[in-house]
């Protein structure tokens, strides 16, 4: 394991207490817990909104707290849930009387604890919660159907649901407003992945999965889950056709449909071969009719060293796209 | 070589086209050549701001381009220099009748092309040309004597220069000033580096040097140049011990000097690891009695997917403090 640490056990904490040093204007944290991370600029009688999961996919999740997206993220060890705990000490630090919205990957242990913290919020604390759970992995489950529980995994995606989310509170909107807007975000957004190499959880010390040196793996979590298919590492271009046939393949769309596009590196894939996914992402939407709005391109989400990309496509009404546009300001999102 | 690329020879071009495709409100290219990239918000007679290098580093070199701060980048191969033609297309493209200042890395196919393009721009075309040259990596050479030229190699710290002198330009100060400017932020600035793992360049297919699965080198370069030792991988906080020492033991300070400081990651090391050397970074800074003004974290200047880190720090008076903290807008660099 080559990494640049001290004791596995302390990679969290001393993690966070860099990210505290590093942006004191933006983030702080509640409860003598460094793993409650909330906003250091609370607005009075917003909507608060929170997020959590597990260590390992930074700037996932915690690096979207700031002004315009989260109030708060609760951070759990490498690929670990946070506490229940941890989650309620954030709630009732950000709620201001507006209640507060849990946004958060579709997980077990993260559904678990977040609907514990949810019900604790509303009996003994007099909070109101609302959730909203996002799965936008394609590949890791079929698309519900009408009425059912969408079994996805959240991914990359779930940031155009922060911001769409975050951009809402903002404008002051109550939070069934909020809900909405975040559930509208959530439903017209997918993502893919391919893995190319895998990563090393601190405390275990070697790879949790293997892949051939000449391989790919199609459709991979962020945690390592099996993807669709295994093969050959392929050119860009294909690798790029196959990713996008699964996303609009999965989503309704018209020709003249706007979108949002998020090119996100696994961890250790260079910015190079992120634009060089784009450039023919670009192609392959102008032959599908669909019109980019605006490109998002970088290491957004990650899983650790992870080798890979991921793509991730919302499509937009009027509304979602004047809140993906919307000014913010994180320790890792800053718009204009 | 496990890349997510087409064929080696289209790299660049692909990732350029990606580049333009993604960031149409802030660049452009001129001369119909992807490669000479430039600010697609040109300023009524400012001093233009010029850099170019090698493909490889991103977001380093062209990443900088934009509002506030470098208003063109000519783009080389992998590692290797762009031609005297490209820079003398974006000096052309740039210049407003204020003339235009080069700011680059100190290594000899560069220094030999911007010289070739800064003569032929004063002859050829009557722009007045000045140049900086950066050099803050403390590894790569013993300090320079008064009146001597400066042997070290420039890797991440430029971006510093970069900020000051765009800032400076963007103030409207003359040519003399805006050098005068990158000049003081040059002097101030050191770097070093850590590296882990390899990289490897697309037409050449495999590793450009190899390193113990349980080594490290202290000091080696963004080309993967010979450091100043190799030995053992250590816990974090000593190998931010040993590369602080290098870099305030090179700069002259006093108790209570204000810096800023850039943790940077050199392609595939997780941001994680960069937050806890930071933690140890400010322990030391403040055992030292240096005030650190404001931290940079992330990948702004990589090596492909070379495994690593580097630490750059800036010492700030009242007047590059300034120019450090004014808003730019680039593909890769938001600050409001």
């Amino acid at each position: 394991m080559k990494k640049i640490i001290n004791k596995p056990e302390d990679y969290v904490k001393e993690m966070l207490e860099g990210l505290y040093i590093a942006h004191p204007d933006l983030i702080t944290y509640t409860g003598d817990d460094v793993h409650c991370l909330v906003t250091a600029n609370k607005v009075k009688g917003k909507v608060g909104l929170a997020t959590g999961g597990g260590s390992g996919h930074l700037p996932l999740f915690l690096g979207y707290v700031g002004k315009g997206m989260l109030d708060a993220c609760s951070v759990g060890d490498v690929f670990q849930s946070p506490s229940a705990e941890q989650m309620l000490a954030c709630t009732k630090y950000i709620d201001d009387g507006a209640g507060v919205l849990y946004i958060y990957g579709n997980y077990n242990g993260d559904i678990f604890n977040f609907d514990m913290a949810a019900e604790q919020a509303d009996f003994e604390e007099d909070i109101r919660v609302e959730s909203v759970v996002a799965g936008d992995d394609v590949a890791s489950a079929a698309p519900s159907k009408e009425g059912e529980k969408n079994t996805r995994r959240g991914v990359a995606g779930i940031i155009f649901v922060y911001k769409c989310a975050g951009a809402a509170a903002n404008d002051m909107l109550s939070l069934d407003e909020v809900k909405r807007v975040a559930e509208k975000a959530a439903a017209n957004t997918r993502t893919m992945g391919v893995a190319l190499t895998p990563c090393i959880v601190p405390r275990v010390g070697k790879p949790g999965f293997s892949i051939g040196s000449d391989e790919m793996e199609i459709g991979m979590g962020i945690h390592g889950e099996t993807g669709i298919r295994r093969g050959k590492l392929e050119p860009a271009d294909e690798i790029a056709e196959e990713m996008l046939a699964k996303i609009i393949g999965d989503i309704p769309y018209e020709k003249g449909d706007e979108v949002d596009v998020l090119i996100n590196g696994l961890g250790s894939t260079p910015l190079d071969e992120q634009y060089i996914v784009l450039r023919k992402v670009d192609e392959i939407l102008k032959r599908e009719g669909l019109l980019v709005h605006k490109y998002y391109t970088g290491n957004y989400a990650t899983a650790l060293e992870m080798g890979g990309i991921s793509i991730s496509m919302i499509k937009l009404d009027d509304e979602l796209k004047k809140y993906m546009d919307a000014p913010a300001e994180t320790p890792f999102f800053k718009q204009m």
